[in-house]
């Protein structure tokens, strides 16, 4: 274990923070707020922190194992929200540091669980900080650091490959510098699009741009008591759709930059997704028409639900918690599936959901013809035994740590629904759960130690398990 | 597809349903009720059926592969349910025939769930019925007619790997008939030597039996309407220990017997599972002693429970819906745990858990070692990849199937807490979910079509999702 490396790489983490923290301090000094000067300590202590940190463990060897890399990620997600906490509580518009260290995990996480009940009163220096983590995590902060600092971009797929989500991370170009780079110019100009059309819409120049962001990666904080409930029919298909197309794996996007539309059309994991989304739109629009006034309203208030749940963002147009038991079913089962691997969505990703099931399929196949040859193919290459079994063993760890995390929550005095639909919103990074967890409602009921676990279970599940998982295995940090 | 041979086998088991019909004739015989006459019209109906399907169908050919037995034991027991039911629809003592097939379908399959809102009024006859289902169900009831009948005895392993639960099925004997015959005389003595221990504390003989049947089949249905709760502290101490005794690998048993004892108690399975009931037994007890009176009492409730629980039997001797969350944590993760491979218990099973968690630390440990090889051993053997992907494949199969199942119980005014503990406690054959399916309630309240739902469930779980998942599908019925 190269640890030098480790806590190098961290400290350049703590040092970009407090470069991006630049943002919402200019907002703070735009609306003239006090909050200001919350913001200003806070970069203070990221630079001393992230300058000791470099300094001292400056690496006198370049190479990164997997393992690095994984612990890398773990350990500047945990350092990025440790001190992303600070300017909401310095200046106490959160009292408790718990309490916004869950608000600032739950950004960077673009889980979007909230624990705050008077959202409107805050300062505009700090929402815009709070859903600016959601863009900055929706990509992910290491993607962004070899995108931009030359020096830290020379490294390994490991890095890369430990923070984006998904089963399988592909390689857009032959530099890891260089894929990174593509990877934010998307996403930039994609957040871009959509501040312009909220713009259209009538939407104030802050809104929209917090909107975007939250929209961008799939986080899913408001800005409003009633999330996007107030605004126009067309800024709410405007954000319904927006939310689905980040959703969609990037690469298909820089396919399509590079001319390759027909491969982009090609892939199934986004027919799929697609499909999905049409079905449940369809059984939730039937569902709920008898509480709604109209069709055009229906379809709209359905399709934005579906939309928002199976990327994981968590806005809400309605009170889904008072829907029907069909349609909570419908979108209970939608933030476990979650959106398109490479995307900026959590959950389980659709590809991974199709791979578990083709080896669920070959395995039928075998056992009525045991001698069969099963091929497993995913957008039309042959996948190697590895990553089927990867997967599955992926299943089984998930499956582990939610049990693990639901029991922890059970010295909570709420009920099942309640627990289970809030470990279900936090691992899969979609905010909003169901009955006490409700859009309506916010996570502040929680004791402190029930908000550090599910702080944990939204890091376990944005990053994919391994990294939080290995930063926790002992022998991982030995020497050799 | 032998279709003959499949249509034979379902009648050959319809002819034995109307022999194992004359125990609960000749109950009702002893205690001069009506329900005699319609015993005796199934009995009548069974004969018909069984002669009519064996004679037409006569195979020409005695070969059978994979997809046969799989068929064969689904059908059987889908014609051994619909039969099954007669008794409780032609007494008039459940009026509704769908209500008499879930609570058949409910003992056959060892969940114990039951629709009966009056239990205590029912005749001893229909009672004895009830819980012989139960005994029956238990061990399956193609290892019986294999072990009977001499003429369908030479068929070869596919219908004991169908019938039995557990990743992998081992053949005690060369001869399946001697191995179907060793298993049920281990399972016959048990039963009676649990009988006599009943009988030394004083319950009534008529109880006794009827007790044992539930222990033995690890089912659960009860005679009384507070279930165990009304007994004597010895008697729940037989019971609660008797049903951890028949959610073991019969197969140890038969080492035992065998004086391999050392072998038996190597069995790593077998102390994961003592392991999880003390560990489990401890945290219920610490959690409930304020709601009991003294040390025994909580002890005994909590063990009485987890064992009642993790056996998938469903006995109760307290409303454990009423207890804390965290009891009900527990609780619901053991009811998906289930006992051990090749015992009456359902759920997944104590050795596939084990084998997906293997799975899952081999892939850890790959993440970090590309090129190291990953052996997985189970009881000190080797595991081939076939049982590895095929307890992964088996997973995914299981969440596939609850979660749909899930979904249609959607259509109910309940709860989560209460449909996704009905699913739990119908797929896993538990018997008792929370909320308004606890053990203080019944399922009566669910729709016919829910109730239809749930039957599938708890078939699905005893047999272990391939028989009946096979028997859906077309291709399996085409000729070659």
């Amino acid at each position: 274990m190269n640890r030098r490396m480790v806590f190098y790489m961290t400290g350049q983490i703590v040092k970009l923070e407090a470069a991006v923290l630049l943002l919402p301090l200019l907002v703070a000094v735009i609306y003239q707020e006090a909050c200001l000067w919350a913001i200003l300590a806070t970069i203070g202590i990221a630079l001393v922190l992230g300058f000791a940190l470099t300094l001292i463990s400056r690496p006198k060897s370049q190479v990164i194992f997997a393992r690095e890399g994984f612990v890398i990620v773990a350990l500047s997600w945990l350092a990025l929200s440790a001190v992303g906490a600070l300017p909401f509580f310095l200046s106490g518009e959160i009292p408790h540091y718990i309490d916004a260290l869950f608000e600032t995990v739950s950004g960077f996480t673009t889980t979007g669980a909230s624990i705050l009940t008077d959202i409107e009163s805050m300062s505009h220096g700090l929402l815009f900080w709070r859903s600016f983590t959601h863009w900055i995590g929706g990509m992910g902060v290491l993607v962004l650091i070899m995108a931009i600092v030359p020096s830290v971009s020379g490294r390994n797929m490991h890095i890369l490959r430990a923070e984006m989500p998904g089963p399988v991370v592909g390689k857009l170009m032959p530099r890891i510098r260089d894929t990174a780079k593509i990877l934010y110019v998307i996403y930039l100009a994609m957040t871009a699009v959509l501040v312009i059309l909220l713009l259209c819409g009538g939407m104030p120049l802050f809104d929209s741009i917090l909107h975007a962001f939250g929209a961008a990666g799939t986080g899913g904080f408001g800005i409003k008591a009633d999330s996007i409930a107030g605004y126009s029919p067309y800024l709410q298909w405007v954000i319904g759709v927006s939310m689905l197309a980040f959703g969609i794996n990037f690469n298909l996007y820089y396919l399509i930059l590079a001319r390759q539309a027909k491969t982009a059309f090609k892939s199934r994991e986004l027919w799929l997704y697609a499909a999905i989304v049409v079905v449940a739109t369809a059984i939730v629009s039937f569902n709920i028409a008898p509480q709604m006034n109209g069709g055009e309203e229906t379809v709209r208030t359905a399709f934005f639900q579906v939309s928002s749940i199976i990327t994981t963002t968590g806005y809400s147009t309605a009170d889904f918690n008072l829907w029907p038991g069909l349609s909570k079913g419908v979108l209970f089962a939608l933030m476990f599936l979650g959106g398109c691997a490479g995307s900026t969505a959590g959950g389980l990703k659709v590809s991974r959901a199709m791979m578990l099931f083709s080896t669920a399929r070959r395995d039928l196949r075998r056992l009525l013809h045991p001698r069969s040859v099963g091929v497993i193919k995913m957008e039309g290459k042959r996948l190697d035994e590895a990553s089927i079994t990867g997967a599955s063993a992926y299943l089984v760890l998930y499956i582990i740590l939610f049990a693990s995390g639901c029991l922890l929550l059970c010295f909570e005095p709420f009920g099942i629904e309640t627990n289970l639909s809030a470990m279900a919103a936090c691992f899969n990074n979609v905010g909003p759960g169901f009955d006490l967890v409700g859009p309506a409602a916010s996570y502040a009921a929680y004791s402190p130690l029930s908000k550090l676990v599910l702080s944990f279970a939204m890091l376990f599940g944005r990053l994919e398990i391994y990294p939080m998982l290995f930063m926790f295995i002992p022998s991982t940090w030995t020497k050799k």
